[in-house]
């Protein structure tokens, strides 16, 4: 194949012709497909109905400890699943406190307790400072950036490499600038990319000096175990910053909702002691307790982390076929043709396509006139701005092989189109 | 029996010397007893317990458009939820959201963001103004008070009778001070009197004139079908703001959780259209979506409004000897000895006990002393500061009812002898 940026414009103008009665045929099936988020499949969704059986009316209600799950109390979430979750984060039971279904509804809840009161060590609440400000790795997940965005906060773009956050940029920026009070990470399987944080970068980020005393990393560690190619360890956020003498740095989040059921699952928050023992001060505003039934349904379902892992293990089985699926289209359809470049990820949720500058937009309007829902174009960068408008998001996990198969022809399709539009307004 | 205040200094000495005496036979019975949280009991929760049993492996999870409950989806809430809890709130299903399993989660977070961004309306967000004010009707809940002190809120106390906060007050002070953003409200069955608001007190807050244009009526409707002795009409403030030209003036929250499970059951939030959809948009940065099963669960248990009332009249059942309880033993121990007064609730979750002024921490030591927890003195006032230290919250709900007699017993000797050290101090 010979590459666009090769062809002549006789040759890209036929493929045009060529590609554009291809898109009509493509719009004609009338299709409506989703690829825009990561949403597990109905298949996922099944491995986990046998939890629903586990609490009934006969059932005993009580925690390990004999606190009524049924009543209000226990704050912190029951002792079982502070343990379960616990060591499913890598931490003790002192250090994690289990809140309601969503963990992304929690790190809201602690930004805003950070922004209206401040955290443990600040000097006052985080609004009272002139402009408080975070960085923001990309391409990374819209709904932190959303957070910020909603609260006031400035976003800094860092680009990350393979290794995860372009480190020399952040240590240069949060050694100089007190208003920086902290930085979004996803360490795990990253959302987009898929790759994780090597142990460097996460000593780097545990030891670096910080202009704010109180400055702290919101380490949203939502694919723990969501392995679909290759287990990747990585390093304890948590135990790396109290290593480096920094212990109160990380701030880590965590629920179920892709392992059991999105929405109906379990949230976490993790940190060291201090900070829950202050945490648990703040939010006794905010709640009397939260579901503990869920709780005890998701901790008799797991019985471990063992459980946890095995079901983990179903998940990748049903996810791997799809993503093989996108990526051997992308192999098939795009390569050798130099209209863009994906990135294989090792886990998570997703596949990270880049198309050349200027073109991710136009791939995500063709595939919508086709019928093929996307992430929209901007959304993994702060303010929905892609400076590059390149980086596009691809959700495998929802659709059918087969639906997600017809999908990628078209999003293929889509990539080249655009990539011979732009090269020819060059 | 002579009233305290008219006996002799003698008589007052023999009176404390028996009581002390009597104390201490309490203490000696080594108890534990609990009067301090609205807190079902064991028996009230059992009402609920064949809920459980109403999703399994094998049940249709979908809500009555099709929404998979067990995914990612509906952020306001299914479709079948926002009908039945609309219904029992007096609203269409336009005008609520149906949250996570806490409604004082969601008021903390409605304030937060009306702190960190404003409402619909607000030219700025609150922390943006000089000093954010609400205004408190006292005695209130804790809770709402702890929600404002967190986030540096000046709290305004409102004296309350039995109509309701005084107006007159209200509205001097909300006409003049634009740093006044709002009022707590819990207009039926009131936390902790037990009554409720007049008519005219409801139609007084929502025609009042502001001075701030994005005031709002933060009024927790917990109660709204928890009778105990009477039904109480309240009008409902969403239609009497809006009969007034103040459509967006109140902001309404409930839950079940005093319905079905405590920490495990579904809050709501309604209001106008307009802001509903304002909300919709704001909270779409910290959720995908809350917990849909439970949802399901709560409207395939319920079926109907009239389910819930029904569900309630079984409470009311278990409650009301509870309450008799309580009123007999005051009525008994403490009538004639002007030694405080109590009000007769209606509904709600309390009985409350106005000792004479100064007494009541020294009460709830005593009782404390005597292995009988109570609310903290002060707990029902901004910042903890009862003015007269006088009001006290006896929550009937959570003990046996012999407990609840023995407790009460203790409750009343505690009282007297409080009064009589107060008067030989005087």
């Amino acid at each position: 194949m010979l590459p666009y940026h090769s062809r002549s414009k006789e040759e890209l103008s036929g493929e045009r012709t060529r590609l554009t009665a291809v898109f009509a045929g493509h719009k004609a099936k009338g299709l409506s497909l989703n690829m825009a988020r990561g949403k597990p499949s109905a298949e996922q969704l099944e491995l986990s109905l046998p939890m629903l059986d586990l609490l009934g009316s006969g059932s005993d209600c009580r925690a390990e400890d004999g606190a009524d799950c049924r009543n209000y109390g226990e704050l912190t979430g029951i002792v079982d699943a502070k343990k379960l979750f616990g060591e499913y984060l890598g931490v003790g039971q002192d250090q994690v406190i289990v809140v309601g279904s969503s963990s992304l509804t929690f790190m809201n809840d602690c930004m805003a307790r950070a922004m209206l009161a401040g955290v443990l060590g600040s000097t006052r609440p985080w609004v009272r400072e002139e402009q408080v400000k975070f960085l923001c790795p990309v391409p990374g997940y819209d709904r932190h950036f959303a957070i910020c965005q909603f609260m006031g906060i400035e976003m800094i773009n860092i680009p990350t490499s393979s290794e995860g956050p372009d480190m020399d940029l952040v240590e240069s920026l949060v050694a100089n600038d007190p208003l920086i009070k902290g930085i979004w990470c996803v360490p795990k399987y990253s959302n987009p990319l898929g790759t994780s944080y090597s142990d460097r970068t996460m000593r780097r980020l545990a030891g670096m000096k910080t202009a704010a005393g109180d400055f702290r990393i919101f380490c949203d560690n939502a694919y723990a175990m969501h392995e679909v190619y290759r287990d990747v360890p990585v390093l304890d956020p948590i135990a790396a910053c109290a290593e480096a003498g920094n212990p109160d740095r990380a701030y880590v989040f965590g629920s179920t909702n892709k392992i059991t059921f999105p929405g109906a699952g379990v949230g976490f928050f993790a940190s060291s002691k201090e900070n829950i023992a202050f945490t648990t001060k703040q939010i006794a505003m905010q709640a009397i307790s939260w579901d503990k039934l869920n709780m005890l349904r998701h901790v008799r379902f797991f019985k471990s982390v063992a459980g946890i892992r095995s079901l983990m293990a179903r998940h990748a089985a049903i996810l791997r076929p799809k993503f093989d699926a996108v990526l051997q289209a992308m192999e098939a359809g795009l390569s050798g043709l130099d209209c863009g470049e994906w990135v294989k990820p090792d886990g998570g949720y997703f596949v990270t396509f880049f198309a050349k500058p200027g073109c991710a937009k136009r791939i995500i309007a063709l595939c919508k006139e086709a019928g093929v829902t996307m992430t929209e174009a901007g959304a993994t960068y702060p303010y929905g701005k892609d400076p590059e408008d390149s980086c596009i998001r691809i959700a495998p996990s929802f659709p059918r092989l087969e639906e997600l198969k017809l999908a990628m022809e078209i999003f293929c399709d889509a990539v080249k189109l655009a990539t011979v539009e732009k090269l020819q307004s060059a």
